[in-house]
C-alpha cells in the first residue's frame, strides 16, 4: 500500500474535553487590571459581556473543561480535522523533513475560528442570551459567530470595519447568508460610532472602534453579550482541540514532532496547536521545538514590550500584561488582516516569557512566496496568516536539505485563501511590498503605552 | 455515544477502478457522428485533441477501468470525501426522512471537478503533451484543470469567457496561483477569437467561442491537447468515484436510498453520483429512485428535444444524440453558471430514454431558499449548482412529512458557494428572478437544430 497522505480520526476520537495549560505552567499568568484602580479585575467586572461559563473557564485553574454534548455535535460537521503528510511539497522541496499540517480549513467557514465560536454561542444560548455582538476586520471571525449563532438560533450582530465592508463584500455576504447582521463600522448605532462620525464622516473604521460599538450595544442589552474571537483563555482553551487531533494523528503515523510551528495574531490558532504538545513536552514526554510566526510589520513577540496594555485602541478593557506594540499602534495593511493586532495572548505571553516558545518575525512576500509553492504542490491554497507559519516551514525543510537532518515538521494550516484570493493576485503581479516596521515607528508607538 | 453525522472512509478505501455502464445497458448509447458524412466517428478523429488514453476510455466496452497509482496519489489530497447525515436539516425541516449528501466540497477547488481534472492531467503528461488548453465559464472547471496541471508539470492555458473574466477574478486569480495562464475570450490569439472581435470588439464571448479557441490553439500546437470538464463518456466515468465511495459509505451507516437526487448541466455530477447505484439497481440489488434536477431555465431533459446536436454553439464538434435544446440557445443568466448548457450527456441522455431515472425543473428562488435553509442548518453554504437538487430534496423531505415516509434520500453536494457569495446577496435582498423558459424561446431554440 502506498504511503499515507492523510490521517483521519474516527468521529469517536473527536475529544470530549479541553485543555488548559494553567495548572501546569511553573508559575500562573499575572492577572487582567482594572484600569482605574490597577486591581485585579473580578468575575462581576465581565458579567455584562460574557456569560457566566465563559468567566469561569476564563479563570479556572481545573486541567481540563469538558466539552458539552452540544457542542461536539456541531463540531462533528467538520471535526476531527484532517492532518496531512505534505509528500508533495518535500518532493518540490529537495528535504529529507518529514513536513505534516493540520487543516482547519476544512471548516463552513474555512478556518479555525468555528472552534471557540460555537461553544461560545453554546453557553450564552444556554444561559438566556438572545443575541450576540461582535466586531470583525476582514470577517473570519465574523464569519465563524455568524454560522455559530445559526446553530444556536442566537441573533448575531457584526460590526466590520468599514473599509473591509466595502472592499471585500463576500464575507459579509457570508455572514448575512448564516443570517446575521452586519453594520459598518463606525456606524450610527453607537455612541461611539456617531462620535467618530461627528469628527470624521468618512471614517474608514479600525478594529478598535468596532470593538467598542459592539461591547457598548452588548452592555445596553440584558439579554445580549460579547463575543471575542481571541486573545483571551476561555478562546485559546477551546482551540485546543486542535492540538489534541494532532496529538492522536501523530500517534497513528507513528512519528513524533521535533518542531511545532504557527503563525500568530492574537494567538488563538498558535495556542490551540501549541499546548497540548506544550503539555508532552512539559511532562518530559516529548521535547520538540515550538516556534510562533508574526508579520515583521506586526511584530509583538519579536519586538513589542512585555507590559501591561489596553486590548483595545480606544482603551476600554482591562489591563492585559502582554507583548505589545502599544494600543494605539495601526499596522500597515498587510494582507494578513488576522495578524494584524497590536497584543499577543497574555497566556502566550506569559509562556514566551517563562522561554516555553521562541518567536521569529518574517515579511509577507516571503510568506507568500510559501503560499504559492505549498499551493501548487499541496493544492490547497492557504490564508495570508497561515502563509507566514509556511514560510518558518520552507526555510526549516532547506536548512534540512543542506544539513541532511530529518525533521518531522508540524504546522497549523488554519485556513484557506478563498476570499483573500486579491492578495495572492498582487503578489502574482509584483505588487505586493513587505511592511517591515522600522524603528521610528516602533518607537512612537510604544511611547502610547499606559 | 452519540448517532453519526459523518462517514468518513480510510485511504485504504479510495476505490482503485472507474465503473463503466455502458455494458450493463440493455443498449448501447448511439455514436457520434461527423457532422459532414454523417457516419460514425473513430478514434484518429479525436486524436488531435485528445490522448491515446482518454480516446480509448471514451469508446471501451469494459465494465471497470483501473485508475493509475499516481491519479490515486493526488486523489489522496481530498478522497475520500465525506458522506454526512443532514441530522440538522432533518430536525429543521421536521421530516422522518432520512438525508444523506455526499460532500464534493473538500477538493482543492471546491468541487467535483478535480475527480476528472487530474486524470486528464495525468494521461496526457503520460504521453508527454506539455500544455492542456481548455474553455471555463464561471471558472469551476478551468481552476480544477489548473491545479491537476500543477500537479503533473503541465502547462495550462484556460480561456474565460470575457463577461466573467471581468466580472468574477476570484477564479482567475485562483487559476493564477496554481501557475495557469488565463485569457479572456474571445482573445486576439486564435482565428475564431479575432474573427468575433472584427465583428463586435466589445464581446462578452460565450461558452462556444471559448471552446472554438481552447481547441483551435490545440489542434495547432502538436505538443499540446484539449480537456472538457463535463458532457464526454470518459469525464463521466472519472466522476464515478463519486458513487462507489458513496456506496460503501451507505454500507457504513447500514441504510440503503430509496431516492437519489443530483443536479445536471452537462451530467458529470450526476452521473458520477448515480451510475454506481444504478449498476446495482439494475442488477437487482437495490431499487432507488433515481432523480436529475436542471435549472427552469435551461430544461434540456424535461422540455429538450431527443436528438443529433453540436456540443459547441459554433458547430465545431461531432454531432451528439443528446437531449438539446439547440446548439444557439443562450440561457439566461442565472446564477448556476454550471448548469447553463444547452446539451446533455448524451451517455445520460440515452439512459433517460431508456427509463432509467427521471428528471425534474426548477426555478432558482426555490433554489436558493433551500440553500440558505441547508447553510443555516448544516453550515456549508451550497453552491448555485447543488441547491438544485437540495431544492427536490426538500420539496420530498416535506412530503415525507405529510405522509409519515422514513424514506433515506442522497445527494451530491458538489460543491461550495465560497466564489458565488454575490449570488447569494441577490437572493437575500430580494434582487433574484426565476427565469423559466418560454415556449417562444424553446420553440426558436429548437429550430435551430441542424
Amino acid at each position: 500500500m502506498a504511503a499515507r497522505t492523510k490521517y483521519v480520526l474516527d468521529e469517536a476520537d473527536l475529544p470530549d474535553r479541553w485543555y488548559n495549560i494553567v495548572p501546569d505552567l511553573p508559575e500562573p499568568p499575572p492577572p487582567p487590571l482594572h484600569p482605574g484602580t490597577r486591581e485585579p479585575i473580578g468575575p462581576e467586572d465581565l458579567a455584562p459581556l460574557f456569560p457566566r461559563a465563559l468567566i469561569a473557564q476564563e479563570v479556572t485553574g481545573e486541567s481540563y473543561v469538558e466539552i458539552p454534548e452540544e457542542v461536539r455535535e456541531v463540531y462533528r460537521l467538520w471535526r476531527p480535522s484532517p492532518l496531512y503528510r505534505a509528500r508533495r511539497l518535500e518532493k518540490a522541496l529537495g528535504t529529507p523533513a518529514r513536513l505534516y499540517y493540520k487543516y482547519e480549513g476544512v471548516s463552513p467557514v474555512g478556518s479555525h475560528k468555528p472552534n471557540t465560536a460555537v461553544p461560545q454561542a453554546f453557553y450564552n444560548a444556554a444561559e438566556g442570551v438572545t443575541r450576540l455582538t461582535t466586531e470583525t476586520g476582514a470577517g473570519q471571525w465574523g464569519s465563524a459567530l455568524a454560522f455559530a449563532c445559526a446553530q444556536f438560533g442566537l441573533d448575531c450582530e457584526v460590526w466590520q470595519v468599514r473599509a473591509s465592508y466595502d472592499q471585500k463584500p463576500y464575507r459579509k455576504l457570508m455572514m448575512e447568508t448564516f443570517g446575521a447582521t452586519v453594520h459598518p463600522s463606525p456606524s450610527e448605532l453607537t455612541a461611539s460610532g456617531r462620535a467618530i462620525l461627528a469628527a470624521d464622516p468618512r471614517s474608514p473604521g479600525s478594529l478598535g472602534i468596532a470593538i467598542s460599538e459592539a461591547v457598548e450595544q452588548a452592555a445596553a442589552d440584558p439579554s445580549a453579550r460579547y463575543a471575542l474571537g481571541s486573545v483571551l483563555n476561555h478562546v485559546l482553551l477551546h482551540q485546543t482541540v486542535i492540538g489534541e487531533e494532532a496529538l492522536r494523528q501523530f500517534a497513528l503515523a507513528g512519528d513524533t514532532p521535533d518542531l511545532i510551528v504557527g503563525c500568530t495574531g492574537g494567538g488563538s490558532n498558535f495556542g490551540g496547536l501549541a499546548f497540548p504538545f506544550l503539555r508532552e513536552k512539559l511532562a518530559g514526554r516529548m521535547n520538540p521545538v515550538i516556534r510562533a510566526v508574526e508579520p515583521a510589520a506586526c511584530p509583538s513577540l519579536t519586538r513589542g514590550t512585555y507590559a501591561y496594555d489596553f486590548g483595545d485602541t480606544a482603551g476600554l478593557t482591562p489591563l492585559l500584561k502582554m507583548h505589545t506594540l502599544g494600543h494605539e499602534f495601526v499596522p500597515d495593511p498587510i494582507h494578513a488582516g488576522g495578524l494584524r493586532y497590536h497584543g499577543m495572548s497574555p497566556l502566550l505571553s506569559h509562556i514566551f516569557e517563562l522561554g516555553l516558545f521562541e518567536a521569529v518575525a518574517i515579511g509577507q512576500r516571503e510568506c507568500f512566496a510559501a503560499g504559492v509553492r505549498f499551493a501548487r504542490a499541496e493544492g490547497i491554497i492557504p490564508a495570508p496568516e497561515p502563509t507566514h507559519a509556511l514560510a518558518a516551514c520552507v526555510r526549516e525543510a532547506l536548512r534540512c536539505k543542506e544539513t541532511g537532518e530529518e525533521k518531522a515538521i508540524l504546522t497549523a494550516l488554519c485556513g484557506h485563501a478563498h476570499l483573500d484570493l486579491p492578495a495572492y493576485g498582487a503578489y502574482l503581479v509584483g505588487e505586493m511590498t513587505d511592511h517591515d516596521l522600522s524603528e521610528e515607528a516602533l518607537t512612537a508607538a510604544l511611547a502610547t503605552l499606559p
